[in-house]
């Protein structure tokens, strides 16, 4: 008797880094940043199905393992990721990722997926979707303060989605600005580094602030900035974690993911409990207003939503058929009767 | 210039359906139970060590897909489980699972495992764990009401672990007996099959209860047992599904795993809110009484927690090095330099 092969069921896609990264390049990064911010509005739209649950966090003193579930009643997702600033010391990532989506029917996972690269395309992807809505019209030039490893991704999906051509970039650490700089060659943009964010923002019509230390830090303050910018303030993402001076927050228009996190995580937990935020899925859908005035100052206090990484896996996973870019993981045991798994275990003994 | 491997920390060690099913015969299924028991005593005996949180579920119509994490404070664990009692119909899995270990210090996931069927041995080996302590001395007889999916591995550590070697089998459909017959030969059983619960446990020191109705059910009524009796109450394990009567409880020592998720999931949801109940961790550790009375009935209302899912990965995990049962998945991005993401995803662009 010839041991049965797992039926199709039993098998998991499951995209690698490797694997990911050639999904980029197959698709190409600026066509995949658009895609995938497109899947991301379509789910702000329904925002209102989707089961919320705050990230089920666990904490020790060297970082944060999180569990961030959600679902729309007809798939369910979570992405594992983890915070551990300390790790760049050793040369590893602060952040690391991998997700996963299954059917709510029947509770069978359907796809594997790393999630280091894919977050950092979908966070980009958030914040230029984001941006189309509440950026000033005609916006050309960006200040990008903090060149780390989310500034390319951010200037890519900005340039593809809102017409961002110019570029003025700001890091504490030259050496970071230099390499982004370098990264961005060849992309269409005018590329200047700036020494100071004072400098930066001149001139900018959407001000990114991308900075990555875990501390309150005044990445801009109040004088800084001009009416009529869009802020687009994505590097405080967890408490005691902040870039802007609270000022800021009181003279511009505030635009949030899901309020419960953000005031835990965001630039907003400067504030009082009741600072009032509009919420972007309604701006959105049409049932909260965003930019109203040519001198308001909108800002988008992004901290990363469990919605985001679901759009993103969703994505990826409408992607394999026509690509074949995925392992198939026998990760379900899948007996021919249910009721004899012990059988099945039996039947694979070594002759 | 050739694209540089992945690092080691780059790769997640993963242990498929196969490898698991390879592993059993490896080490053999009776030590591997063995093993595990000592494994999850060992974690009982350390048990105010862990993070504890409840199960995170998300529920449907036609289930439910639940994540349940834990750590111990150097290592961080989580099961993924679904529980659909529908699939059966659809040749599905009512339950499948996969489990993932990370090192609390840097985040890193260190193992990613199948866990249907270490569900199953894990399941089993706690049984028969608690059994050691609370069972009668010297029991040889074990009823065994109940003959799906998991009848096979509790038969089998009740056996390893507590000595029984006499089964009273019983099942409301004949099939599911005779398949546990079938497959319980040659391990050294005396096999008896019963026509009703009443005559399964004539004579039995131990009572398994393992029946599947998600309904509240009434396998044993309290006329059935007799003093001095342990029983092994493992089937209902969710609200709405319980399989004894209420009066056995009320004359019975019951213990449990963790009393806030056993007063919704076990049987003693049919309890007022405070009665009382024996934590298992406590008799392990001798903080707590166990059996103290020949004709004491004790129970074990086990429904299955996070802590020994842990312990079993933590099992398969020391075993990987020797049996080499596993592959390397390419699940952590791992660029040169932490902050230059898209550098690493641009150089791995096809010339």
């Amino acid at each position: 008797m010839t041991k049965p092969a797992p039926s199709h069921l039993a098998y998991v896609p499951f995209v690698s880094v490797e694997n990911m990264m050639k999904l980029v390049h197959h698709i190409g990064i600026e066509p995949m940043l658009k895609g995938l911010a497109e899947y991301i509005e379509q789910d702000f739209r329904r925002w209102d199905l989707f089961d919320k649950t705050p990230r089920v966090a666990s904490h020790s003193k060297e970082g944060v393992i999180e569990l961030m579930p959600t679902s729309d009643g007809e798939v369910y997702g979570f992405k594992y990721v983890n915070g551990h600033p300390k790790n760049t010391q050793e040369g590893l990532q602060t952040v690391t990722a991998f997700g996963l989506l299954a059917t709510v029917d029947t509770g069978y996972p359907v796809l594997l997926s790393e999630m280091t690269v894919l977050t950092a395309l979908r966070t980009a992807a958030t914040s230029a979707m984001v941006a189309k809505h509440l950026a000033p019209k005609g916006s050309r030039v960006m200040a990008m303060i903090g060149n780390g490893a989310q500034s390319e991704f951010q200037a890519l999906a900005m340039r593809v989605i809102c017409g961002i051509d110019r570029l003025r970039l700001y890091d504490i650490d030259r050496a970071a600005t230099d390499k982004t700089v370098r990264n961005l060659q060849g992309f269409g943009f005018t590329l200047e580094p700036c020494s100071s964010p004072q400098e930066a923002i001149e001139g900018a019509q959407i001000i990114t602030t991308c900075t990555a230390d875990k501390q309150y830090a005044t990445i801009l303050t109040d004088n800084m900035v001009g009416a009529g910018v869009h802020i687009n303030a994505i590097g405080g993402d967890c408490p005691g974690k902040t870039e802007l001076h609270p000022d800021i927050l009181t003279r511009s228009s505030v635009f949030v993911e899901y309020p419960p996190q953000t005031r835990i995580e965001g630039e907003i937990q400067q504030m009082p409990a009741d600072f009032a935020v509009t919420e972007m899925w309604q701006v959105i859908n049409g049932t909260a207003k965003g930019r109203t005035d040519d001198r308001q100052i909108t800002l988008f206090d992004g901290v990363g939503f469990a919605i985001e990484d679901f759009s993103a896996l969703r994505y990826v996973r409408d992607q394999l058929r026509d690509t074949g870019l995925y392992q198939d993981l026998d990760m379900i045991a899948d007996p021919d009767n249910p009721r004899d798994l012990f059988g099945m275990v039996q039947r694979a003994k070594p002759r």
